[in-house]
Formats: C-alpha cells, sequence, structure tokens
C-alpha cells in the first residue's frame, strides 16, 4: 500500500485555518483512498519568527527535504513589517524553494464557471478561462548576489538587486513549458523585456533554441512582458502556457489570477528535477492567496485553493491522479450548488464559514 | 509672443502617420493660439538605424538638449529584431531618457466616458477612471550597471541586469508624487516588493520619510507590486497617484492602460528636474501605445494619444493651459459626436482614417 509522508507548514495569517481542511481532507483519504498519508506540521513565516527568531528552523527544513510533499499554507503579516530583512516571514519560504531547487512554479488561472460573474471583466472575456503560468522560481531578481543596501561617502543609500539567469537555468524551465504545452493546447508564449534587458535577450535565445531542437511541433510565441500584462487583460484565451521570470512571473501571475475572480480558488505547484534514480521531484504545494492578516482568526477564509493545492500534490507527487479528479470534482459540485465564503458571495448572498466549506466538500467526496 | 522649439520625432510604425496630425493642430495653434512654434523633425529608432547605424544621432540629441519639448512618437518593430543591442530601436529612446534625464514619467490611466464599453472589465469598475502612474525613468534594472551576458569557464553564459536606486532618485520621485497628489486627489500609493527587493527596501522607507517630513497632509499608502497589479484589475478607483520604479511602472502603467480601454488614447509626459535659475524643465511627451507595426502605413491608427501628447506639451512646456484644454475639449467632443478610429469602432460600426480623426479634432477646436 502506497505511504505518502507530507510536511504540513500552515504558516501565518489565514493558513492555519485553512490548513485544518487540509488536514480533514487527509483524514478521509487515509481512510479511504487505499493510500496512506503520514503528517507532520512545523512552523515558518512570522510564527516561525516569534517562535524561535528565524523564519524557518533548520530542523523544518531537513523535513522539507525529506517528505514527500510540503504542504504550504502563507506567510508574512503586518506584525512583522520591522523585523530584519533576514528573518522576515517570506525569508522562510524563499528559502524552501531555494534550498529545494523548487524552479518550476506552475499557476493555473482557471475561471470557475460557477463564479464567472465575480470577476472585475466581462464574463465574455473569462468565462471557460484556462491557462498556465510557469514561472521560473529559483533565479532571477529573487535571488542574484550582490543583494544589498550599502551607504555611499556622500552620505546617500543605494540599494542593488542583481537579476541574474545562467543557461542551464533558462533551459530547464523552457523545457517544462514545451512538456507542459504538449499535454495541454500545445502553445508556449514566452515573456520577457528584451529589449531593455540582457538577461531577456539570453531568455529569448535560449527559449527558442530548445524549441527548435527539441519540441519544433509546439506552437511558440515570444511577447515583450509589458505587453503581456496588457495581453491578459484584453483577451486571456489567447495564452496556453506562459513561461516567465521569477519576477514577471510573480506580476503576471497574480495579474493572471484576480482575472479569474477565483483567487481563492487557486492552487499552485513548485516542482524540483527529478531525481536521476527515483525520478521523484522534490516539492512544495501552496494557494495562490496570500496569508490575509485582515480576516485571519475570522473563521471565514476560503479553504478551496488551500484543498486544491493538495489536490495537485495527490497528483504530482503521489501519482494520485484518481483521488486528485475526486478533490477537484467536490470542489466544483460544491460550488455549483451554491456555497460561498464570503470572498466569494455576491452581495447580499449568504456565505459559509471555513469549516463549513471543508464539510460540504467532504461530503461531495 | 510666446515662442516653443519643439522637436519631432516620430520613429518607427505608426509613429509618423500620428505625427503628421500632430504637425496640423501645430499649424493651427501657430496661426490661432497667439504664441509661435517652430519645429524640426529628425529620426530615431528603427528609421535613424537604417539612416545611419545608430537609433538616435548626436545631431539629433542636440536638437533634444535645446528644444523646450520633444514630441516623440513610437519606436520599434519586427524588422529590426536581429540588430546589435546597443543599436535597437529602443536604445535611441533609452538615451533621450537618460541624457536629459528625465526622471518622472507620468502616464495618466483616465477612462473616456464614450468608451467605456471598449474595455474587457466591467463598466462599473472602469467608469469615471482617472489615476495617475508616476513612473520612475531614468534608474532601476534599465540602466544599472553591470548589464551584460558572460560566457562562463563551463560554456554557459550567463546574463546580468543591475536593479540600483540611490537615496536622491528615490526621494525626487517621491515629491512629485506627494505635488502631483495634491493637485489631485490627495492620495499616494507607492509600490515596490520590499519582502523580496533591498530596492524596495529602500524606496519604501525614503517614501515614508518624504512624507513625513515635507507631505504630512498627503495620503499615504504602500503596497506589494504584485497585490498592485491585482488591485488595479480589481478596483483601480482606489487609487490616485501609484508611484513606482521604472521596471514596475513600465508594465503597471501598461496593464492600467489597457483597463481604461482607451489604449489609443493615453499621452504620457516624461519630465526632468526644473532648471534652478530658469525653472524650465526638459521634457518629452508620447503616446502610450507602442509602434503597432501590424497596423504601420494603412493610415487607420488612432491618433489621439499623439494629439493628446501635445496637449500635455502645452500644459508642461508651454503654460498654455487654455490651449491644453482647448485640444483636449476637442479630443472628448469628437468622441462623444461618435467619430471611432478601427481601434475603437464596436463590431459592425463604421471607422474613420487617422487624418479623418485629425480633421475632425482641428474641426471641434
Ligand atoms: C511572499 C512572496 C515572497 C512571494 C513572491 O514574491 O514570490 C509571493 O508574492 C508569491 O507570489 O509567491
Ligand atoms: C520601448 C520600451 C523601451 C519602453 C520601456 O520599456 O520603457 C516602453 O515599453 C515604454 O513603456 O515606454
Amino acid at each position: 500500500m502506497a505511504s505518502f509522508n507530507l510536511l504540513l507548514l500552515p504558516g501565518d495569517g489565514i493558513g492555519p485555518e485553512v490548513m485544518t481542511e487540509v488536514g480533514r481532507v487527509l483524514t478521509w483519504l487515509d481512510k479511504n483512498s487505499g493510500a496512506t498519508f503520514e503528517t507532520e506540521t512545523d512552523l515558518v513565516g512570522g510564527s516561525a519568527y516569534d517562535a524561535h527568531g528565524e523564519s524557518i528552523s533548520d530542523d523544518a527544513m531537513d523535513k522539507a527535504q525529506k517528505a514527500d510533499a510540503v504542504i504550504f499554507g502563507a506567510v508574512g503579516g503586518p506584525k512583522w513589517d520591522s523585523v530584519p530583512y533576514e528573518v522576515r516571514p517570506e525569508a522562510g519560504l524563499l528559502r524552501l524553494r531555494k534550498d529545494l531547487e523548487l524552479f518550476a512554479n506552475l499557476r493555473p488561472a482557471i475561471c470557475y464557471p460557477a463564479l464567472a460573474d465575480a470577476s472585475s471583466l466581462k464574463r465574455d472575456v473569462i468565462e471557460g478561462l484556462d491557462i498556465l503560468i510557469l514561472r521560473e522560481l529559483t533565479g532571477g531578481v529573487y535571488f542574484g548576489e550582490p543583494k544589498e543596501i550599502v551607504t555611499l561617502e556622500n552620505g546617500e543609500k543605494r540599494a542593488v538587486d542583481t537579476q541574474l539567469y545562467t543557461t542551464h537555468e533558462i533551459e530547464r524551465i523552457a523545457r517544462v513549458a514545451f512538456e507542459l504545452a504538449r499535454a495541454r493546447n500545445n502553445k508556449v508564449t514566452s515573456m520577457e523585456k528584451r529589449n531593455v534587458m540582457r538577461s531577456g535577450v539570453l531568455w529569448n535565445q535560449l527559449v527558442s533554441a530548445v524549441h527548435k531542437a527539441e519540441y519544433p511541433d509546439v506552437e511558440l510565441e515570444h511577447m515583450l512582458a509589458d505587453a503581456g500584462g496588457m495581453q491578459l487583460v484584453r483577451w486571456p484565451k489567447q495564452f496556453d502556457v506562459i513561461v516567465t521570470d521569477n519576477l514577471f512571473g510573480d506580476m503576471l501571475s497574480d495579474v493572471a489570477a484576480m482575472l479569474t475572480g477565483s483567487l481563492g480558488m487557486l492552487p499552485s505547484a513548485s516542482l524540483g528535477a527529478p531525481d536521476p534514480e527515483t525520478g521523484k521531484r522534490k516539492a512544495l504545494y501552496e494557494p495562490v492567496h496570500g496569508s490575509a492578516p485582515d480576516i485571519a482568526g475570522k473563521g471565514i477564509a476560503n479553504p478551496i485553493a488551500m484543498i486544491a493545492s493538495l489536490g495537485m500534490a495527490l497528483r504530482y507527487s503521489c501519482d494520485m491522479g484518481d483521488a486528485a479528479d475526486l478533490v477537484d470534482g467536490a470542489i466544483a459540485d460544491v460550488l455549483a450548488s451554491g456555497a460561498r465564503t464570503a470572498d466569494l458571495a455576491a452581495k447580499g448572498q449568504n456565505s459559509v464559514s471555513t469549516s463549513d466549506m471543508g464539510d460540504a466538500i467532504l461530503a461531495a467526496m
């Protein structure tokens, strides 16, 4: 019988509340799916800082290295706005991404039919939308050195961040993009600013080269990242897979998520390279929404993105496609039946609590 | 009698076509406004490269330095996709910005009432929208060094761009933001990624410090740039003035422009610091849309953004607020009367040519 070892990192804000619902789904799966799940829970982000002065402990990092997958909630909040840069909540997440080498971040932007009217975009622009943003996650300006603030002789300060990409980093994310496209609608749009950035020039060249040598059957299009932002707003359905760097991916995937009207619904997967011997990938799954400190502790957060992130873990890390379909189907059914957490409810409509939504999804499963 | 010396740089693609209409408006103003305009025209971008192998000549730069204002069309196009990086079309524009020290880029995002339905966003989300994106234009990753592609010992290439900001660069753009807000709705939203970038940390601190010391009467809000992109799509009317760095400004202002449904209508101004003696600022005015090579030469481009850019020049560089109001009013009248270039026409609606639109605006003036 298959057995999986998951590390749960609820984090800050609404993270713990939505992770509770994941725990309930896991208990159900443990009983009914034919696989067993062992879970451990640890601290990350501001809550880790409060407990032991750093945003993730070496011990938690060890557990993450050994787990079949990390299930991550959210980090950050105004409470930690003035903690030192090195130990700010986000540093815990960035260390996980970097140390586990999770270079491929998959962010589906899907418009759930039941929610098409929740978007600020017109219905016909987003109805049926199903695109995938593939964001490079371990390179670029997030990690390049130097990254510092220095004081100059004249007393001024100078801040530096370094956008840095090397050949293998671009080639490996390009390959993931083309592989994903083959399993979808066979089109990749690569976005950069080659008209301004050297990293954009290299990105553009290498994506084209990988395409020509290995994936000529996939349609490839290049777009400047600013134009890409515009086109996402104008007519997002023109895209299938968008591949872009760490910082552009951060911006563009947030815009895409907001377009769908389903921000509280969107999961993401961050994957490493397959181990040459076992074929297993390191992986972390997290909702696209943040820690939402304004609604934390009220029991009203939408747990769907978090549960859908577990669904992605079942699919990509546990090879349990049927169980993943069961979870996704339960979410769609519950939405179609009209249950709405506060973020989704139309004006005047009743809303259900976080645990009510969890109940409904479990019942549908 | 006031006299102004303008340098016209039509550039590439639809640039020359829309600049022709600016020439006609200038002829009219020369006769009827009480001021005289002397104009010179020169090459920039791909057309400059074709003529003399660089994207702007030293001679044209001299003229730009001496002019009261530069009126700029657009640069770039697939024709020049493989020219060397140093002389690509965009380098001409970047040199103008840098050498004239045009650090403050004002990009209004306005939804013209007559066009509210042209947006992909719902009418109530954008109707009456009037926000201003203030983009820092001479710093950041656009100009920081090192900026290069090197070959490593293992044969891989490494591309580097450097995001760099110093105290005075951030302070001076912050001051412009607060001044602009005082003349509008008194609110500034500053956007950066302080949770990931050192430049974001310094940006955030200095904007707060300038606010506290010099502009405590203005409302100041800080937002992470990715969340800012989301909020622009969700409910753009929450903003008044958004101040942000060069690269985030590039992305966010394009998204904002597309929201309005009025991309072909939006002008921009790039301003330097006032001269300590004369009080005059160097300035460049350009439409937010690009060179649109796909429709170039067909006589169907929308000249409104270009003419509105001349309007901004009248206001900010010529101190001719009345003439600027006249231009803006004529544009609004013509739109209200129903004239539409192809980009604005609804399906099945008749559209007018570039010069027809110019005629209509001149007639309305
Ligand atoms: C929390 C933060 C560091 C993170 C990022 O910038 O990558 C977040 O915005 C995201 O998109 O996952
Ligand atoms: C043409 C290009 C260099 C430019 C930029 O990136 O600044 C353009 O996108 C803009 O926004 O003015």
